[in-house]
């Protein structure tokens, strides 16, 4: 592999002015860096990413903390995400927290070490000393805090038209799941179509799901039909949920939409496999993580932001599991 | 933050005694080496990974290359790596391939500038220069070379036990769908089912899919029920083309499993959730994650091994979508 010293021999430069161009600092002729950097292609050069961090004391690695990739929600997010830095010659380093303190310090503290340029957590602990306390930026994705730079999309808003879809369908006896309650997103996305049924002209009841996990979906949902067999509308906390209560209805030779309505949330790529496939509330996963990793990008560029703390829409989509609005 | 002077001066000892200990190497006192590492966890010290790692040449980062995590086999087998190599200190750099070779050789090429450790590696390409030529060593995952450290399951029993039950069950005109041409575990469990049907007395054809997305699995399943409308029994090549299969099923109003069997592969977490749930052959993604990080580790830290290339068995999932085997 050829070195910095190769480089400046074919150049016919000192390895200072190699190592000026690399770091893009000081003053190099306009002339003499289009040398170098001919040089560096026709050697086939490539800077030691770990020597020329401890140098800058910065590196092209950004830290990703995600709650659980195995929850179907995450990869889209963590696609998008990396598809950006991608462009921009930025690499992960990527953790899962499962929510639990530690295992994010301990992730956080390893990111520090191997100096990270920057990083996008989505956490439910934003107001951790660690985060305010750290020299590299940070963006704070789906789970947000205020005034620091985030990325994150309407929940209020996603509850509210769920609740309003489902009364428009005409369903009388409403149950609503109410997502983990450690979950600032899940409760946000409750809070809004509860205040839509409180003003409604309906029954409704509350069953609260202890986390998003594909088992807890299954348990909930057959929970709903033993506690309130007379449901006929459901406003899931997420996909998987609706998609567990959507199986339990239909072998309950239930109707679906005629005798019951659903609705999800999320809008993961299987909704639309179900059948009758899932109506939901769409998030757009992939454009919220690229958008954390431009924002993210453009504090460590130090290039001037527009804003920094981006909400993105939430859309109904119809399908086939409500009623109304053909 | 604490320095190694500071960890040295605590210890009554030079920072060189420290930075043995650190990088564990040279002799030191046991008695030295336990005021040191008091002194460390005194002092909440951590050695800078980047600083650490250019000078032993080495660090605790590990290379992940996954063709695609929003494919639902991918996010388990992730998870599988992450947590044995988070048990061990050990940190993820993770890249998606999009099964494309340049973007493949980019991330080798800055997982070797970050001077990772080792690498794992779901690639189609496992026989480049690139792979045999790394300084690190690599563990194959999914997709595998002959003689290198790998992890697999065996697609071609899988395969074969696929087309039994569909047999088991009676189905006399049988589609059998052959995942993407490039890939050879889509093409090993393809092989195991045609060897089955082609000794079988039943009719069958065979419908090739393009990629394993969401929107090639919906176009197969339409192209499926008009090209053969008389199929009665379904081998998809993964999960998600057997959902999408399901889905097109009931919407012609055919009954699963009565009219028509599906059977998938792969086992996604979502399979269960599907009605009929999914009948599949099961592949133990998060476990051959975590076969394939022990691996790794085991070769890093020059371990005697036991086998380098560990083939992981399938099991026949049997659920509602095929009708014998009660």
């Amino acid at each position: 592999m050829a070195t910095i010293k190769d480089v400046a021999g074919a150049a016919g430069v000192s390895v200072a002015t190699v190592s000026r161009v690399l770091n893009d600092n000081g003053y190099v002729h306009e002339e003499t860096r289009t040398r170098v950097t001919a040089a560096m292609e026709k050697l086939n050069y490539y800077p030691n990413e770990v020597a020329r961090s401890l140098y800058k004391r910065e590196s092209r690695l950004i830290g990703l903390l995600l709650p659980d990739i195995t929850n179907p929600f995450f990869p889209q997010l963590a696609r998008g995400v990396e598809d950006e830095l991608q462009r921009e010659g930025y690499r992960l380093i990527f953790g899962n927290s499962d929510e639990h303190l530690e295992k994010e310090l301990e992730y956080l503290q390893t990111f520090k070490q191997n100096q990270v340029a920057g990083m996008i957590a989505a956490t439910n602990y934003p107001d951790l000393a660690e985060y305010s306390g750290m020299e590299q930026p940070v963006v704070f994705l789906d789970r947000t805090p205020e005034g620091a730079p985030s990325v994150y999309s309407d929940g209020r808003t996603g509850g509210k038209i769920a609740a309003e879809e489902i009364l428009r369908g005409n369903s009388k006896c409403i149950t609503l799941f109410k997502g983990p309650a450690h979950l600032p997103t899940a409760q946000e996305r409750f809070s809004g179509a509860l205040d839509v049924l409180r003003h409604a002209d309906v029954n409704f009841q509350i069953i609260t799901t202890a986390s998003f996990s594909f088992k807890d979906a299954q348990t909930s949902a057959k929970e709903l039909f033993a506690a309130y067999p007379n449901t006929d509308g459901v406003i899931a906390s997420n996909d998987i949920v609706a998609a567990a209560v959507l199986h339990e209805a239909l072998q309950q030779e239930k109707r679906v939409p005629e005798d019951i309505q659903i609705i999800g949330y999320d809008d993961i790529p299987q909704s639309e496999l179900l059948f009758p496939p899932l109506s939901t509330i769409r998030q757009p996963a992939y454009d919220m993580g690229k958008e954390a990793a431009k924002l993210l990008l453009n504090i460590i560029k130090k290039q001037p932001l527009k804003e920094t703390a981006i909400q993105m829409p939430v859309t109904f989509i119809k399908r086939k599991t409500t009623r109304k609005g053909d």
